[in-house]
């Protein structure tokens, strides 16, 4: 069937509105699962790269397991009928509360620091089994924000407190069979993740309970037009020889790749502003709804979605609705001529966006509409400007 | 009465939790107002830096108006309690459909942009008078990216284009009742705000049908431990020269200045984690909570709230419980030895900390306390992560 358009879209749902495309977001884990063939090898997705239910449904019904960071996102992953033991929850400064609770729930809990560690062998729960998270040492990613394997982030437990950690984990009965690391989001250079890879596999040789290696995710895609795609397949074929030890599966937690290109972020000029030095473009959305320019000086493709057949003429610089001068989504950007009520589509937000997205200036959240087979079926409805008051003011107990 | 402790908070409330302090806000309301006392000068609360409704309450109720940046903000204005006529809307990048709810609803509109001012001209709406905001080309601010008043940013009809801008009203019967400017937020060097000022007055001068002359916000507060307090009672002596025109009301907006310093989140530490060249405290907050580290780099007084009366000897990195290595929320700070289960006291996050905060990694939002008189009031319960996970669920109309 012919694709529903942005206009169409625009028009049936309003703006601004996350559009996520479902054939894509299938493709792409046949892809990754195709990569991995024949080897045991089992893949996570990243709960927190999109958490909208309907997406995590697809996901887990092409047979991915979950990676969690948090009792929340573990939760929602059993809701969405995740077998909880296919539920990695990979904590980082969790409270006690949220250790009991995730373990009743029987998810599969990766243990990143050693206090933590100390706190779940004496905590005497039931369950007597866990993973542990190792601090590489070895970093990459998109942004210094989110290099989590470099040796002074906050991630994981040192190299050399390993054995510390295996012998008190054994002297308390606990059994370690996973081991874990993961180098960061957005990875630049595939070939730190077979370097840190190796540094795991030779800490893992070490550790005779081991059931699970987890090499975390990463997985990049090109942002900017021209950039070159992760060479997956090329990846795989160079991480299969390492899957060698026997009765070990392995593991990989890819979030961004699967759905950032399967969504954008549709939403309509309302000002044409010429500053002087600059002309900007503004829209209906903002930082508080795509946070990723602003906090990792981030870059998404943009393109005029009311005019895809005419020539880029024009320099434009799109910003949001933020009563921030830092509500700026694209920089710079060379656009056909563009007239208020133009749609802009901000490409490759499926991805932290929503997940990331917030009520800054009181305002609502983006819509979100799922393409099956480019038929589009909206899965979270944009809430009216009265009903975000009510909800303040119902959130806070103010009296009516 | 004797002041409430933050270990009763804590225990009381649990972690994490913000705290505002209501005779403070109250306080500081007073000393505004007292300021100014005897000019023709009206203030106005910037709602976004803290829209509790319990807050704007306070303030509403100490006489000050509203500067609100969206629709809701302003149906939250009135939904308080507060006359609709002395809710400012400043506008950025506004929808049609914005700007007629907005008219309806009888608040004051500030127009930031020549395309929206044709629009505003040619809606037909019975409102026919507005204020419009001016790039006066003087930029100030904490951060670069709330430098609103530079002539790069989005903000604001350039000084140039004021006279078409007014030429356009007239020929359209709109009367322009107002001008503003706000030159950012967070002030470094109140001349700058003077020199704005004075350029503001300028052009004031040729617009007969001017009523209010609005010089926004940005009124800074100390941060760091030593810091200058910003000078308010000189600032406004200084300013009060410039209030000479008959018939006009002067406005301020300051927001930060109020709330920030009558703020503070509470969070528990779960984590101690030494790095080797950096020891970590791990805490049950994160950037989803706190925003302004992370996007601005900004920097917020901690203390150890379980040790008030030790010395601190150890220099720490608080992160927060949130799955990035930027999570961090303040860095190198000198505390008493810490211990599991110790609280934290973030400092002056009364302003910009639960306006900017969000659900990523799907925790739930931190609670918030008021204390009045010293009294705790819970003035926004933290939700569980049941309810957490029910409301997406329902939000996003996931079959149950």
């Amino acid at each position: 069937m012919s694709r529903i358009t942005d206009t169409d879209l625009a028009q049936r749902f309003g703006t601004p509105t996350y559009v996520y495309d479902a054939d894509l977001i299938r493709t792409r884990c046949h892809r990754l699962k195709a990569a991995f063939a024949g080897s045991p090898v089992d893949l996570l997705y990243a709960v927190k790269a999109n958490d909208n239910p309907h997406v995590l449904d697809i996901i887990r019904r092409e047979g991915l397991g979950f990676d969690t960071v948090s009792f929340e996102e573990a939760l929602l992953g059993i809701r969405v009928g995740q077998d909880p033991s296919r539920i990695w929850y990979t904590e980082n400064n969790m409270t006690d509360e949220e250790m009991t609770e995730a373990l009743d729930a029987g998810v599969y809990l990766n243990i990143g620091s050693y206090t933590r560690l100390e706190a779940f062998c004496r905590s005497g729960h039931a369950q007597r089994t866990c993973s542990i998270r190792v601090n590489p040492a070895i970093g990459d990613g998109h942004h210094a924000k989110v290099d989590t394997g470099n040796r002074d982030s906050k991630f994981g437990i040192r190299l050399d407190l390993i054995p510390a950690a295996v012998e008190l984990a054994a002297a308390h009965g606990v059994r370690i069979t996973g081991l874990h690391l993961h180098i960061g989001s957005g990875i630049q250079h595939p070939s730190n993740l077979i370097a840190a890879m190796d540094r795991l596999l030779e800490t893992a040789a070490r550790i005779p309970t081991l059931e699970r290696i987890n090499f975390g995710g990463g997985f990049p895609i090109p942002y900017r037009e021209g950039e070159a795609e992760f060479a997956l397949e090329a990846f795989a074929e160079q991480a299969r020889s390492r899957f060698a030890q026997p009765g070990i599966t392995y593991f990989f937690e890819p979030g961004r790749w699967i759905v950032a290109p399967a969504g954008h972020l549709l939403t309509r000029v309302n000002t044409v502003k010429d500053q002087g030095r600059v002309t900007f473009l503004g829209t209906d959305t903002g930082f508080n709804h795509l946070l990723r320019p602003a906090l990792y000086e981030a870059y998404h493709a943009v393109e005029n979605a009311s005019r895809p057949a005419e020539t880029p003429t024009t320099v434009y610089t799109i910003a949001g609705n933020i009563c921030e001068t830092g509500d700026i989504l694209a920089e710079d950007r060379r656009l056909p001529e563009t007239a208020l009520g133009d749609l802009l589509r901000i490409r490759d937000t499926g991805a932290y966006g929503m997940t990331m997205a917030s009520h800054y200036n009181r305002r609502p959240l983006p819509a979100e509409v799922l393409l099956e087979e480019g038929a589009p079926r909206l899965i979270r409805p944009r809430a009216s400007a009265e009903s975000v008051v009510e909800s303040l003011l119902t959130e806070t107990g103010y009296p009516a």
